[in-house]
């Protein structure tokens, strides 16, 4: 996992069914002091994260198992391969 | 998943048969100002884009999930691994 | 796998169930002379790690592997991709 | 899937057993001008490939599809990680 | 897969049950013409590679397979992320 900013989200009409619904928020990856590091990223919002929140993003097959309403998630047909899972609340160092 | 300009394409003959029939998109990866990071890469396209067109890539097996008409994507033999999944109308920022 | 050095962790309410109870470390990664490479990731904790100690840190499915008290991880819904699965004594060099 | 030269091969005697018979070429993965990007790695070649050809590889589990005699591949215990899957003979821009 | 030369190893009494008995290797990747690129990992090693040797190093779901001993290597928990898969004599180019 990583530490992210979301800074934005992208819209998208003619998409993949999988990802109908599916807020894609523009994420930046940060450090612990909130710093930016590498380059912004996309990932499907499963725990509410508003603009300027900080998050923890998951990426492969750990992100298809996101969305906690669906059971059997590895059944399911879903192309996402990175998800915001958690709202960081605070740093501890 | 990441943001992405569709900039061409590659011809291959001789290549992986569950490759056959794909079309095979040149695409360089972009922050959400439209601004080049990284180096390019090869995705097939699922949404039909187009040359200059700013798309979202999906990578791993999520990619080899992208073909909406094949119902059981795990059973089919498909080396694919970075897709097409959407193509972007809007940055929201 | 990757060494790194345990610098502090995340707290978060908001997240994903499957994260629930387990502490998320953040991890500064590291090469064999303890010198810092790349930039910090999360990873959850399952050998009881401590700050300051230098660790081995796994990523993608293999992370979802390393709780040991559960017998059959395959099938428990998991969004984490990266784990902390020891702690390193000494580096032989 | 990215673009890369092939520049060479290794030889290795001592290897996992699901490497043997295969042809273990070095690659320079390049950009769609031809400039060499990253550093290179070393590919299973599954096309019949040359050394100066330009290539299109697959890594990860999509890799280990790329054996098209094996109609069952899930199946095979093979720890092959990246394949050259297709022989680029034009890139359209 | 990428080149490595194996550099040490790291001494772990605290770690996931899955690891007890793996020789954790330190390799820091090469290019083929033996010099270094990008940082160190760490790497369990499964066919016996000596310090100063060059190596195959695969990672991912793959680095799992590497357990030639073991037949059904899909059902065993197991959290390895990179293996050592084979020693190389020789580079042609």
């Amino acid at each position: 996992m990583y530490m992210a900013k979301v800074i934005g989200s992208v819209v998208s009409t003619q998409k993949d069914p999988s990802l109908v619904g599916k807020k894609l928020m523009i994420v930046q990856p940060i450090d612990s002091n909130k710093n930016p590091i590498r380059s912004e990223e996309i990932a499907a919002d499963s725990v509410n994260a508003g603009i300027g929140e900080y998050v923890l993003i998951v990426k492969g097959a750990g992100a298809r198992k996101a969305d906690a309403k669906n059971k059997d998630n590895n059944r399911v047909r879903d192309v996402n391969d990175c998800s915001i899972v958690g709202i960081i609340d605070r740093f501890d160092k």
